[in-house]
């Protein structure tokens, strides 16, 4: 039962086949009906001469119904594709028997809450499709290049007892007779597995903010690209690694993804290098160059400066990407391995005006974890399974995360990072 | 900074190298030490000749400390390692500074219960790595199959509104103002990503299953890899898959995981066809041929049951799979594919005794998803979200999943499934 695809038509001119899909698109003209029909990988048109049987059935189909088509594939002569099927039986397996409340082809737009809530619907556009196949060219690109570099990749407890970034952010889960969390990240458990020997490893998964923001760049539920690996020697190698994987990932999908590209529209960045910019230099470009004094005694960057930076770099170096290093360790979380008494070895990763990654340099002496643990107000008694692990060997370590959604979201340019969530959870949505 | 591993030393005979890792073992002898060096690649020897200022070093290591070696690789006298190190630098990156809960090397069992409490220290043991390798193998393996097949993987929420499989087992998350669910499974979305066009979908996530059992084969929160797919004729085009992609699976293991195999003396089943029984043939097996007639009137296997199956198959046919294919419908959810009034198209993969696998076609059919659904006590209007989908041109589908842990475990030969996952979650442990 090999599966012919409409993307593998275009090899089997002359040959009979067999296919299967969607009704994409219907017009009967006398003795003549056409019909694009559409799978996962692309669109065909659907050719009935002649055939008294097979024009009533197409006369009665409906968008979206599902058949099966068998015929025999011939050059076209329209532009909807670059060979046609000149069909001797049209089976219809499944009947679409409802209205469609979005329109597939294209030809008529909707808002976003509108094609949230008929999301089913609403993914059948090949545009829609054509975000998810990106989205999963990057992520196993992702993974493709870290194990060829001694990366394995793990699975850790999503629901847990500990919270990493500060109790706010939390998710509460009744789990049996105690209160447990929902995993903000999965930064404590891959720290705890490069400490238990694996050296360096990853984890694809999701992870769970309650914040309770709704802006076009959050969700409250997505999917992070995350990486630890031990024997650093600074955050320079880290840079060095996303600087390297990030391009691979970029590349694979230039090369994996060509028809996605072209029906999105995609500019895949080309760079070597991505500048790098210490936290007090960004400041200065804020406010110098750019005149923002507000920036001058900022310890964090807001969006504003994020969208700037990166208009900063393009017009200097001609990359949209941007490294900034050495974060305020006050605006970053207690495990930040410290530069000097105020900055922390942790960096951003922008692009495209939006931060998609987060990562540095972890402490790996458990003394000083002790003292930024209650310097930042927390009690080391909650992060005892986390503190005991440092007293059994803990190397040199570092990692960082990106989003998943936050890269697909600015590779591909779309506006609302919802649209690149396959069923999108936000402060008021969690259903379909 | 081209990263040495232990495993590539062998290659580098002559060479002077700089490599990292923890101190396994070491015993010094007058002027002579031997450290055995262990990092995520395996076992080295490192040899400290004559030079004092090492060998006062190497004297006050402990157990765990981590370090960084340079030196000269030579060929080895050990039975160790292939090759050993020459040391002419050895620095203490990290002190491991309290006295081991268990012990590493394996010469000293611990219960599992100790060993879960010290999970980190655990970890380190070589044997325990190499479950974490081979499954990450099984679950790569999985990936690379189904890619290669036009099958499109996919993240789906894990935060829901619905239950799919009845409401007994789900856990519970305050999400904002309203109650939600952990996903018991990504059943209801990887349907949806059929039905929306996707064709052929996997994914690899966690599910949550809040039951209350505590069993050597259970856990609350487990590694599921799913697969959905469009256009099946019946379940055998899904039983056809997964016997060709188990075998793939095992195959890679095989290959690519010889160190690990050989570690923990697993044997790979070597298979071509796996038997498939019907449920009724299935019980009368336990009924006639093992001679159990409590099992004449069994609507679902019980884990004796499963074991015994197991056993006939693999007396009859020397093969340590079985599919048992068309399970009651009174023992399957409602969106089973019925075979007949009884019996639904719905299998399971039993290896080596354990069910490690559950799918089956899915009813496509709008009008008979409801009937199902109010047959078995459910409202359809609570399903409002999945069943509207099936008006917009749902084609025949059907898929399985797999768990992760149990095929771990059961490949690998462990005892409890808690072993087979990284930082199990049980009745009664969320912590480490």
């Amino acid at each position: 039962m090999k599966k012919v695809f409409i993307k593998d038509l275009l090899g089997l001119k002359g040959r009979k086949v067999v296919i299967h899909g969607w009704t994409h698109k219907v017009r009967v003209l006398g003795k003549l009906a056409f019909i694009v029909l559409r799978d996962s990988s692309g669109l065909v048109q659907i050719v009935v001469k002649g055939r008294r049987d097979l024009l009533q059935k197409a006369k009665r189909l409906n968008m979206e119904d599902v058949v099966e088509v068998s015929g025999l594939v011939i050059e076209s002569e329209s532009k909807i594709s670059p060979v046609e099927v000149l069909a001797d039986e049209l089976t219809v397996l499944n009947r679409a028997t409802e209205v469609l409340p979005l329109d597939v082809t294209g030809a008529v737009g909707a808002e976003l809450g509108t094609r949230l809530r008929y999301r089913v619907v609403d993914l059948k556009r090949p545009e829609n499709l054509a975000v998810f196949k990106i989205q999963a060219e990057l992520i196993d690109a992702f993974r493709r290049y870290l194990r060829s570099r001694g990366f394995i990749e793990i699975y850790t407890p999503k629901i847990v007892a500990m919270s990493t970034e500060g109790g706010a952010e939390l998710f509460e889960v009744q789990y049996f007779e105690r209160k447990a969390y929902l995993a903000q990240s999965p930064q404590i458990y891959k720290q705890l597995a490069v400490i238990a020997g694996f050296e360096r490893v990853f984890e694809v998964g999701p992870v769970f903010r309650a914040e309770k923001h709704s802006t076009t760049r959050h969700l409250n539920e997505y999917v992070s690209l995350d990486l630890e690996m031990g024997f650093i020697s600074d955050e320079h190698d880290l840079m060095n690694l996303e600087e390297g994987l990030v391009r691979f990932m970029f590349k694979s999908v230039e090369e994996n993804c060509r028809r996605e590209i072209k029906l999105l529209n995609v500019t895949i960045p080309d760079f070597d290098k991505i500048p790098r910019l210490k936290f007090p230099e960004a400041k200065e470009i804020l406010s110098e160059y750019f005149n923002l004094r507000e920036y001058e005694h900022a310890e964090d960057l807001d969006q504003r400066g994020e969208e700037l930076i990166c208009q900063y770099v393009q017009e200097m170096h001609e990359v949209p990407l941007a490294f900034v290093d050495l974060f305020p360790l006050s605006s970053r979380p207690f495990y930040t391995m410290p530069y000097d008494e105020t900055y922390g070895r942790s960096f951003d990763l922008l692009f495209r005006g939006l931060e998609v990654s987060t990562g540095g340099q972890r402490i790996h002496d458990y003394d000083l974890l002790i003292r930024r643990m209650r310097e930042k107000g927390l009690n080391p008694e909650n992060f005892k399974y986390y503190l005991e692990a440092f007293r059994y060997g803990a190397p040199p370590h570092g990692g960082f995360a990106l989003g998943a959604e936050r890269l697909t979201m600015k590779l591909v340019g779309l506006k609302n990072i919802r649209e690149a969530s396959l069923f999108p959870r936000d402060r008021f949505r969690v259903e379909p």
